[in-house]
């Protein structure tokens, strides 16, 4: 049994470590992966999209804990998504908003039985005291009907979808990873709609037009596109930053033409 | 069986990697868990924090590592702590002292039986060749008793102890955590020798007297105060970093007046 | 059975939860090791490096993953080596030519049977559709000989070897560590060549003729040689960094003299 973590809290305090206490105090058999505790405080779009990108490459029955939650201790909900192939943990904040979208088929729950809890919850930490705990009773176990009751309605707010034309798509940078390479929030499925390659791609101020299949049939210093490994569009340059050459951030805008 | 690292290595080097190499060649079953790799080089108070507030969330017989050790190579010893719950193995420079306080019922020995090392010891990685090594035969075996001599005395001096009077604590700051919130060293155990909650609260040269139960409670701009999830008083303030607006650091006074 | 870990891909995003999704839907059993996520973008010699001081202590039958990798989804091929104690798998732009020059008994192949790859192969992510995939099926199964077609030559290049002359063995810095201490490609196995220890080793303009066991044997603000727990010639300084004292960096020559 697998769990992921994806949390805003860093690896320099004791928060995440905690939590697999937690976890593994109840299976000490669970496989615990990061997937990054790197996301900025808050940062709800950044953890939606990090859960979207990782989920598919996981095993059936695995369950993914988010927590990016500035509310912990108030009366927001906590959410477990079941889907066909995995659990969802995370806080009613909108990070789950973007998956309940891409997975039709799925049934929510709150969390609300106290028997899965940790005995003592702290207000300032339901990832460990809830979430972490929940979730280690999930992985293995036919528990979801018992968790809480059921919820209708949720939180929704997390990153703008593209908005699809006749001739045009507008959409924006979602992501700049590591690499400098931009990941925007148009997808491969959203292309399949049209006739061919978009005659020109505006990234900011920026025309772009050259389409490549891998990093390294770019050329060094020149922007281009390509389908990421994720299915998005991309915008990348060859053994460099694409963020550095064209300015672009999280946010700018992007136009794809036919 | 768990094991759980703290050390002040960091992610960049192979050091963190060989040590679970040498935990998973003696015993590959074991889950070894990283508490956090950032300890300054050297910070032992903050090793012995980061243990003080993630020890108590691991399963029975959980194997604790703290490998923050200038003086690796040197006479100095390395202790091996058995509490009702768990293992602690640690240079002898003062990070076990705290935990040592908060465990009264402890056996201490000395790591000194080449038998559960590497065959090769280097001078230079006493966390690998020693310490490594001995956990994963401590984790699920009753080895304890022939891993050295026990020890009666050792190393005291990491973080100052408040200072309790009559009707005033005199305490510090311990830790700032990656949200910018200030962890100080009185507890909510020394609170409860008080009567009702203390009239104000000094840290450095501003007052600060709103209590709240979790984050969200606070107000963005102002300082409040909290029990945190390890049970320390601390100062938030709501989305923002407290270590910012108050310009506390670690070692700042702080004086609870009832 | 550990499969571990080098990577550019650092860990803000998802890139290396990915890898581990898709090695633990093939073996839910293997226990993943983070040798380190750090590598510069491409720097394929700290890759090697990293790889040749972390391998030799993981258990037998270890699978060891390196993924720096620019050239993505062009013709360069993927490596995969067998040798008594381990394999090895990483794309063929010399990562891996160390090692093979340190392991004198090796076979090597080339990851070319699709059996072993995820189903659908993106071409900008080997790490994931490939080479975790074909990591997850080598730990613990005999399907070397299946992978693909033995390979006679490889990509050499990574990192100078020492100049080993009469009374003289001009190096260089091949790595600074966390703590600023300045790893060296000069092995305890080429001192032994020579008698006694060098008269003076100049580093940069600087001349340190002072060896020491352990760091704590050196004065602080003073640089000191010593044989590191990989086995290399190291410079450091007590309780400092020797890289800032030195003004030393990857690269810089080192010359020992008898």
């Amino acid at each position: 049994m697998v769990i992921t973590l994806i949390t805003d809290f860093g690896v320099r305090d004791a928060y995440v470590g905690s939590m697999k206490g937690v976890i593994l105090g109840i299976n000490p058999n669970i496989q615990i992966v990061d997937i990054s505790h790197e996301v900025e405080p808050g940062d709800v779009q950044k953890a939606a999209f990090l859960l979207l990108t990782s989920y598919p490459f996981f095993p059936k029955g695995t369950v993914h804990i988010v927590v990016v939650d500035p509310g912990v201790g108030s009366e927001r909900k906590i959410l477990c998504v079941r889907t066909r192939s995995a659990f969802f943990i995370a806080p009613d904040n909108g990070c789950l908003s973007p998956l309940l979208r891409t997975e039709r088929s799925h049934k929510v729950r709150e969390l609300k039985n106290q028997v899965f809890f940790r005995r003592r919850v702290r207000p300032t930490f339901h990832g460990r005291d809830k979430i972490a705990s929940v979730a280690a009773h999930l992985a293995g176990q036919r528990v979801f009907c018992r968790i809480g009751p059921p919820v209708r309605s949720w939180k929704s707010s997390v990153f703008a979808q593209p908005l699809l034309k006749a001739e045009r798509i507008t959409g924006e940078i979602l992501h700049v990873d590591r690499f400098g390479n931009l990941v925007t929030n148009i997808q491969e499925s959203h292309l399949r709609r049209y006739e061919g390659r978009p005659r020109d791609v505006k990234v900011g101020s920026r025309i772009i037009s050259s389409w490549i299949r891998c990093y390294s049939e770019g050329v060094k210093g020149q922007l281009a596109l390509l389908i990421n490994s994720a299915g998005y569009v991309e915008i990348s340059t060859f053994l460099s930053s694409a963020a550095h050459l064209s300015r672009a951030k999280v946010g700018t805008p992007v136009t794809l033409k036919w």
